[in-house]
């Protein structure tokens, strides 16, 4: 039976995810860029919304979540066919997902707007990525890339975990809102970017003071409030679980902020507001893949690690290795996803997804933070390997970088022919 | 009988719709005039805001939407008169609009949110014209025309189309969101204000650049965000008709955006931010009409043709006539939503339209085409006769335009007395 | 019973009410300070949204909701302690506030929700604090200054209010939305706070031109919208009486920008933008204790009449007295409030309040009026002397305000070592 309730509820989940993507992440990102860079930083996202959209129409979705067989899904949704045949004169048809019984989802709202739901997860990855090889990678070579990897890295990731009958799924993971799928996913793509294109000119020498972090501020706060809808809207309907996965949400954005801050103004004697926004932005992403299983005590703890171990990330981490992730796709995404991945497993409170056929529902057990930690380096696996391929044959054929004119022009004008006439 | 989800899904939609005027449309007018006019922008939209509230609660609600003639509704509703009646000690009471079967809607939520959300289609509306105007249009004057406008065109139309027994409505006209009662009728309206209005200072001499387009795109983003209040909302409850409405609206905003940016880079050399916020935008509005009506695949092709149609209309078009349509309202709202509302009838769907006193629904037809260019038809003529007079009216009285010298110092300073201080 | 719609809208309303936090109050305040003051604002109230989310989760909630005395709740729900309990094997328990028949609400949604949408209201409370101490108060001494506040402020007089059996709750005050218990409580520990802190260097001399406008029209703009959480989400419902506070809140808001604009407009010669965003606040909170009660005639009176109050807030009573309330949150949420409050007591409409405890629900009267200026008096009292005792101690033990050098040099770069690069 349809729900009306959950239906609106996923109306307004998917509308927030949405809202997420190019003024939340793309703010975000396009604050921290030098200021001739900015437009080209919004331009990534906004472009991206428009074309991994239509990506995920095509095949995408079907991909992901039409059975087929645990590694990958089948083409019967093939530009979204038969989604329409939910509505038969005017009444809404039930939703069943094939062999959905493997995920513990039983869907009570339309298709047409679950598949919306996870277009946004969708796009949102691979915005994400863009973090990493912000302020010199060619336009089409970003659009390039990320369609391919939408395809040949997301579709199948999200098939595992999520789709019906998926490898990873079977195996007991637990993600609620795409912690594995979406962030450390993106996250470690970021770094292969990041490794694979090199640093941009002057790294290391010169400083790449951010433009305004006022556009961070404001990103990272649509960001937090978008991220309501990720993860609150993951329990597919307004229930009680959906409120938890709230209060999940926020204990550990907040938990993480303050974590960031204290550490980075014990560390550098002053905290800052790019700590404490990346912080949250660290929680959030701790919180996604446990804000449906965890109590707001452990949501907290997991946000009071996730900010620490994300500052570590885009200090420690990034300087011993001596990559350019630019604006901390993976310091951020990557590695607080890691530590909310495998701290699901060690918070996790039964009685939040227990179920008929799940009685226990997911507990807190050794097995449970082995099956996590196989999950993320599954993931990781997959999603470098692949990256790393996409990558290469992408800069064989049409190359990734701008030239080193573009780079010091700024990608604004060299590219696009623009820029901010302060 | 009231439905509270449905209920819950028109709050949410009401306030999304709102967030389109202010933060969405004038930050996206805001980021394109010049930075002597930014604030003055932001003013128009903010005051229309609150001044059209007021106009539509006194009379604008009851023109439209109560029963009268077919060509306009009574004043049984002056002052929203009676609308606190829906609640009786403590229980809602369900709404019934007169006459309503012309309209194919039973209300499921109580009137009080119906008249709101209505009143944020009402606000949006004017903010749109304002596009037309910006830079060099007294502040006086604006109201003064808004408010005429809005009594003498919007309220008519609105009841031609939506209203009980409306005439149009009782033709056969298709139109989900108001891509001719809001999309079409502002833009003619703003081409008719650059008409009479003429153009800015130097025009044609001088270039216009941009100021900030940073906070076009945020505008744009939030304009796409509350897109979906305005056309998943006018669901009128959250069925599956507003999820796929919703998707409609998603693949409408997204195949404009890369429909613009594709003709552009083509055209042009390079792909701009500038010209895929304003695809994505004339996808929004040609989907505006269809959005209850067509299949995603549908909504995909007719935000295609709606991105390369605007983007003629603001190049092509008004280069052509040589009218200054400051920030293309007409190119955009117009010129995509007239795609919009012929498509309408090329792509309609019958299952998501069908009722048991329309078993069929809204299929596609010849017929139907021309019921939607006859509409259109009317509501230009009407639009622009109406608007040209109060125009003609309002500049006998008091003067549409500044003077030359406070056009050149901007009309922040001349007319607010505030400036940006950067 | 767990309505699931009932459910929805809590969760929107919670995510907006957040929206109004970070984005909403934060660019408010940090559109009028100077340059060198943007992002310590921004830090101010994204600092906050984290700290106080942890200060309600230990103890604030607790202190607030739960069953002790009229006086203070208990220490039931320290750590949040059994809201998980709500959830048993994946199903719902309903949620009974203990003795909650004094405050006329019989809740439909889960503990969790109804704790986090409270948490937005204990976080929004100290940022509009904020805007008082602006530009001079020390970042450690906010935070101490902002946990003790909640605690020994904020959460007494909102179990007073709204608590089981509270006090003022018991003698019949009316404070729908937290007109008193966020907005005059906040206004007035402002007020306390200019006057303990002293006013800003130059203060009286020079002006304190504001930086970027744009963003206090941004942040008012989301600060409307996101009341709409506020204000309608307090009915707790999606029902009939979160519709009539939707329409009152926005009849509020946009009678009390056009009665700025017009009184500023007559009274200088000239309407400003920030004159029309900041009566559009002072309308939305003085609707707040009104919205659930009133009528759209009564909200747009209650808006006419707080937009000339907060204008006369601003300037004349501030100039009168000579205190540096730097960004107004007496001025603007303290006159407003007191405006609001009253006004209830004039305007409320029975039917909207009525249950089957009390049939009549709050209808106008001396008697009522006279509650209200009662609770509105304790408040200011209890929040005055408390506020003042807190900012003498935490002066004492680590000094409120920044040195004159810092003060000179900006907080951005003397408190949180960042800086805008434009």
């Amino acid at each position: 039976m349809i729900n009306r309730a959950d239906t609106a509820w996923m109306l307004v989940s998917t509308a927030l995810v949405l809202l997420m993507t190019i003024p939340g992440l793309g703010l975000f990102y396009a604050g921290m860029v030098r200021k001739k860079n900015v437009l080209a930083t919004l331009m990534q996202a906004f472009s991206l919304c428009c074309i991994i959209s239509v990506v995920w129409m095509i095949a995408g979705y079907s991909l992901a979540f039409t059975a087929g067989t645990p590694w990958i899904g089948g083409l019967s949704r093939f530009m979204l066919h038969g989604i329409g045949a939910h509505i038969k004169n005017g009444v809404d048809v039930p939703f069943i997902m094939k062999e959905s019984s493997s995920t513990g989802i039983t869907f009570t709202v339309p298709e047409s707007i679950f598949m919306l739901f996870q277009m946004t997860f969708a796009i949102i990855a691979p915005v994400i990525i863009a973090g990493s090889y912000a302020d010199r990678m060619k336009f089409n070579a970003m659009c390039v890339f990320s369609i391919l990897w939408s395809l040949l890295v997301y579709a199948p990731i999200a098939h595992w975990v999520w789709g019906p009958s998926g490898w990873l799924a079977n195996l007991g993971a637990a993600d609620f809102a795409g912690g594995t799928v979406v962030h450390i996913n993106a996250g470690v793509a970021g770094l292969i970017c990041a490794l694979v294109l090199g640093p941009r000119r002057g790294y290391g020498y010169e400083g790449f003071p951010p433009f305004n972090l006022t556009y961070a501020v404001i990103g990272a706060a649509l960001l937090w409030f978008g991220w309501f809808g990720f993860n609150a809207g993951s329990a597919f309907g307004a229930d009680g679980r959906a409120c938890m996965a709230m209060v999940a949400t926020q204990m550990a954005a907040a938990g993480a902020g303050i974590s960031w801050m204290v550490v980075e103004w014990i560390h550098r004697g002053k905290p800052t507001v790019l700590g404490v926004i990346s912080g949250a932005v660290g929680g959030l992403v701790a919180g996604t893949p446990a804000s449906g299983f965890v109590l707001p005590g452990g949501a907290l703890v997991i946000g009071l690690c996730a900010g620490s171990a994300s500052y570590w990330g885009v200090t420690g981490l990034k300087h011993f290795f001596g990559y350019d992730d630019s604006l901390d796709a993976f310091g951020v995404h990557g590695v607080a996803g890691i530590v909310g991945a495998i701290l699901t497993g060690v918070f996790a409170y039964g009685p939040l997804s227990a179920s008929s056929t799940n009685p226990t529902g997911i507990v807190p057990s050794i097995h449970q933070v082995i099956v996590q930690i196989e999950t993320v380096l599954v993931v990781m696996l997959w999603c470098s390997s692949i990256s790393f391929v996409i990558l290469k044959i992408v800069d064989k054929c049409i190359g990734l970088r701008v030239t080193p004119d573009q780079e010091l022009e700024g990608l604004d004008t060299a590219l696009h022919g623009e820029h901010i006439n302060l």
